[in-house]
């Protein structure tokens, strides 16, 4: 199992062609190769789950971003959990369990550069999740830039997801008031009952501005923003004087053609508000205490978390485009 | 003359109803009354300067603010430099020259909380402008907040005005390239020619996004921003990785009926961009040596600064107005 069998191909999924607005099974195409041999220094992984997060919409649009785009007719960019299967560099040998940002295909090559091996006492999918990337973003952006405080009250965006779930938690152990807002009664049932913040709105129902003011009637101190345009809004006009607001993502942004123009800009100059942008890869000194402690917790049954599976990498198109619909409860991940 | 004499009426500025939108001359109204006598602790200053910023438009307003707005029928609020004419405080004597919020009026009585006395080798009028308030608010900003190191871009919007043409200078002594925006050709050659910042963009010549461009080759990495509005949506297309962003003001949103849509925020995820709003008052620890160090450079012919000047007390209004359409150049003053 740990071998490669001389059958066996890689199945990648490429980037076909640039969405226009929201992406679509038709901006990607899926190809079956024979592996090419290993240089020396090389190693092969076996992919056993992919991890699927909204930051790559943006990695299919060309222009000015972080990161350059993924080109056209390249693998898509991902991170995934797998197992070394050959190996001609020395520190990682045939079996290790490896995570890293190897792209959707069933059988990658690595050098090595930016491959990290598991953790043995958490669950292989939790370090993609709450123990990977979307946890360590929540615990950088929160701790790092929203400094929470005990008794303070804080608003978490996309709260059902990878990241915003993890931020909620952590918050709850810091004692602050915790107040979610998901998309639809299902996901929102879920962040109360389950992860336990105080509350949770469901912004399709239509009532995003009542329901905040009603779920934070001391204002709001921290607000991690996953989402941008209407519900930064209404939450900009809910901030605290000398509040924090971390901006991690813009998912509600990442497929719009018209973009949304932001009205209440004002209360950042009448409460002093601090806003910062950040990106997981900033904060990279902080890696090993941030995945220590959410292991830590994981370990003690302070973080719970989900996941939505879908099976095969031939599937990872449709669970990205429903990720980036709301589809999924916690991470989306895609069972190699 | 630095004794009140009994004929003397104290000349009032009071705000009459609260403006819609652009403030008009009707909203004002002007009173003259006998002086009150003076409790037990406090002084009555005669009044010699009287400073005009753009932030009392919001005062002017009802609801949240970061500080109350002026009641209908009380005096406007406002810095004045004035001289101690009669004294029941013992921290005071009578020709004293003072400084502090004394409000638009010829005769005020304060209890001496918040008034400080004039530095004896500063010009008068400078302690409301360069070496006042809008120095301080320039240097705290533009230090604390942005940051800039040498060779770094620094654009600042109403660069000709008392907080612009200060935090520009800063910036030029702090080794940066330094940018100006202001409005009118008239104001972009005197921040160029008399101030000394490279480039000076008139927004009102149209091409706005072309010029700054043009200006800012290395991208931009602190804008100051006193305007808000389309400039800062303009600037914000220009920022560069981990640049920062004060916000001092949004003189282009304190009239409107309609706020802008700010349709660019997406470069702060993409840029990680720090923005902060702040006002001065937040920074007090910092004043002695902010002040200190703007007289410091005052003297030393290094900081360069302009006044307008209103005519008498009741000159302030349309002096206010004016200072509110970009009238002014350099600090509005009216002599009382």
């Amino acid at each position: 199992m740990n071998m490669i069998n001389p059958q066996e191909s890689n199945v990648r999924v490429l980037l076909a062609r640039r969405p226009t607005g929201a992406a679509v099974a038709e901006d990607f195409s899926i190809v079956e190769e024979a592996p090419a041999a290993l240089a020396d220094g090389e190693l092969r992984i076996r992919g056993e789950w992919l991890s699927l997060d909204p930051y790559m919409r943006g990695r299919m649009n060309d222009g000015k971003s972080y990161v350059k785009p993924v080109d056209i007719g390249a693998v898509m960019c991902g991170e995934v959990v797998g197992r070394v299967v050959e190996s001609r560099n020395a520190q990682f040998a045939v079996g290790d369990q490896v995570a890293g940002d190897l792209g959707w295909q069933t059988l990658a090559i690595s050098n090595g550069q930016g491959l990290r091996k598991l953790m043995p006492n958490v669950p292989a999918a939790a370090q993609l999740s709450v123990c990977g990337m979307p946890g360590v973003t929540a615990w950088c952006g929160l701790l790092l830039i929203g400094e929470p405080k005990p008794g303070e009250t804080v608003v978490v965006s996309a709260a059902a997801g990878a990241v915003g779930s993890v931020v909620g938690q952590i918050a709850k152990l810091k004692g602050c008031h915790v107040v979610g807002i998901a998309g639809g009664a299902n996901k929102s049932r879920y962040v109360v009952d389950e992860l336990g913040f105080a509350a949770c709105i469901d912004y399709k129902a239509g009532r995003l501005r009542e329901d905040l003011k009603a779920a934070t009637p001391k204002g709001v101190d921290v607000y991690f923003d996953n989402v941008g345009g209407d519900i930064l809004d209404a939450v900009l006009a809910r901030m605290n004087p000398f509040s924090r607001l971390p901006v991690c993502g813009l998912i509600s942004q990442y497929s719009a053609t018209e973009l949304h123009g932001l009205r209440n800009f004002r209360s950042v100059l009448v409460n002093r508000i601090k806003i910062r942008g950040f990106i997981v890869f900033d904060f990279r000194e902080h890696y090993p205490r941030a995945i220590d402690e959410l292991a830590t917790w994981l370990a003690a049954g302070k973080l719970k978390y989900r996941e939505t599976v879908a099976q095969g990498i031939r599937a990872a198109p449709e669970a990205f485009i429903g990720l980036l619909n709301g589809a999924n409860l916690g991470k989306q991940l895609v069972k190699l």
